[in-house]
């Protein structure tokens, strides 16, 4: 069996299931993964560094897949943008910032544009340049994103979309999540913690034995991450990760950090290449209470189409024909 | 047609929607009306005012209805709990605090204990009592809430729940969110927000007027009108409402509230007294793009079964049964 929306056809993909391109984690062996199990893969372009994009292409060889760019970040190194479109990316996917600039560029190509959005004007953006598709995300997303909830979210971006698909991005891990974002009027959707501790990803060791004994309530938004990072982050998004000894220390207390600031960069750069995530993020979202183990990308994706299809069959048949009926 | 859930077994009801119970908005009439319709109205039981309850109580007359009560508000006004059970209410729910001194009073009636929760720990714990169902509350829900998303969470709540059922709450306004709930496994939803402007509703004219142009992005949580209103909420939760000009005076500055709290409290109340929704409250949740009419309740229920029943029997069909399948 096969769950077939107008997703499939756009993306000429199998599986309505678009992996999330987390910076650091989705590199081009779990997009190519996702990719041959019947989904897309989206390479994370994250903060852009040309040499680790060719070589995560290259990885991906021939398989099918796509990319995804932080916006403003792109804007500080738009040569990235051609790079990447030499690749003929089925996909190419812009998050976070103003995607006008490059719009002319991708359209002269074959890549399709995917935007994803966290407000509703945003969304109308989307519908009047005319993107392919529109990622709509819910504050659940771990990494970055803003305050709208996904079920909430994901229909009122679908009354303003048009004909235009909408993807929904937050919170969905499972079959029945996808169910429930078909449902809603999503036609598909875009996934990233069910995948951050599969066979494939890039996380660290460490990261992935963090994510299978988190829940969501381990996870918060902050931008202590972005600070210690170094990373100049417009306000209006900030970053969803598990709870450590460093967000408690600081997460109440930014300008405690500002103050901090050499300091802390330096403790945190060498929690990061230990792999100690005391004080390194685990960037995952508030669906990981559904993520148990380590598996293959393939697996994970069968998992949830198989169980996607028993729930909405399964729901279907709790419409009764007949019945007392509504009364109307 | 109809939507029949394990829910409509445990309440004896046509449909798997309960009318949250909204303090000073879930009166009588309107807990009548969706009750009448097919689902169960919940009364408001709010800070517990005895008189208040005997008068709406009278108002649903014969009609079966349930209410709800705020725990640790009824904590400290005991006896208002043998007030609601001498009217043999089809329902009691519970949300904010600790249910456990009311199970046995509870118990020994007819009455069905609903436990509404914010957190797995929560849900554990109704499970451990036997609660007859369980209320999985999203941060998207107007009004007192928590910090987990429905979407993401109302799953997590069925894993732990074995076979009590799972009521989802929060972001849920039309039958688009219905159908999802049930996707996620829940057994009905509790909606407060779509039926906050009915006519049934005992929100004031501004208030409703008001929800009718909001947003998801017009609101947000924040423990400003708590302090105005001199509530003495527990830490954990706080309060949904759209934006005025009194939240954005001092959602971000409640040491300043605090320490002008006297004035700002006599300033409340007049604005208050006048429906001045600047200052004021309303509160509604994240659903609010999906409301844009004042009708009557029994209009709105109907409209979301319908739109559920299609949105089910559309999504099943998205499964097709040859296709080139898993390739498993």
């Amino acid at each position: 069996m096969s769950i077939r929306t107008p997703l499939c056809d756009l993306f000429d993909i199998e599986h309505p299931v678009l992996l999330a391109p987390m910076a650091d984690v989705s590199g081009g062996a779990i997009a190519a993964a996702v990719s041959r199990a019947g989904g897309l893969g989206l390479i994370g372009g994250g903060y852009g560094d040309a040499d680790w994009l060719a070589l995560e292409f290259d990885t991906a060889g021939e398989t099918r897949i796509g990319v995804g760019f932080i916006t403003w970040s792109l804007t500080q190194q738009p040569h990235l943008l051609d790079l990447v479109l030499d690749r003929a990316p089925a996909a190419l996917m812009l998050s976070f910032g103003d995607f006008q600039p490059f719009l002319r560029k991708i359209r002269d190509g074959k890549t399709k544009l995917i935007v994803q959005v966290q407000t509703l004007d945003q969304a109308r953006e989307c519908v009047d340049a005319g993107v392919d598709a529109i990622v709509a995300q819910g504050t659940e997303a771990g990494g970055h994103g803003g305050t709208r909830s996904t079920l909430p979210f994901v229909p009122a971006v679908v009354d303003v979309a048009k004909d235009i698909p909408v993807i929904a991005a937050g919170g969905i891990a499972d079959g029945r999540g996808l169910a429930a974002a078909l449902a809603l009027g999503a036609a598909g959707v875009l996934c990233g913690t069910c995948f951050f501790a599969s066979d494939e990803s890039l996380a660290s060791e460490n990261a992935k034995q963090a994510a299978l004994c988190g829940s969501g309530e381990d996870t918060q938004r902050s931008s202590v991450f972005d600070l210690a990072r170094g990373l100049d982050w417009p306000d209006g998004w900030n970053l969803r990760t598990m709870r450590n000894a460093f967000t408690n220390q600081w997460s109440e207390n930014i300008g405690g950090l500002r103050q901090n600031l050499a300091e802390e960069q330096a403790r945190f750069a060498i929690a990061r290449d230990l792999d100690d995530t005391d004080i390194a993020p685990v960037i995952i979202g508030e669906a990981a209470d559904l993520v148990r183990a380590i598996e293959p990308a393939q697996d994970i994706l069968y998992r949830m189409i198989s169980q996607a299809e028993d729930r909405l069959q399964r729901t279907s048949r709790l419409v009764e024909p007949n019945n007392k009926g509504l009364r109307r």
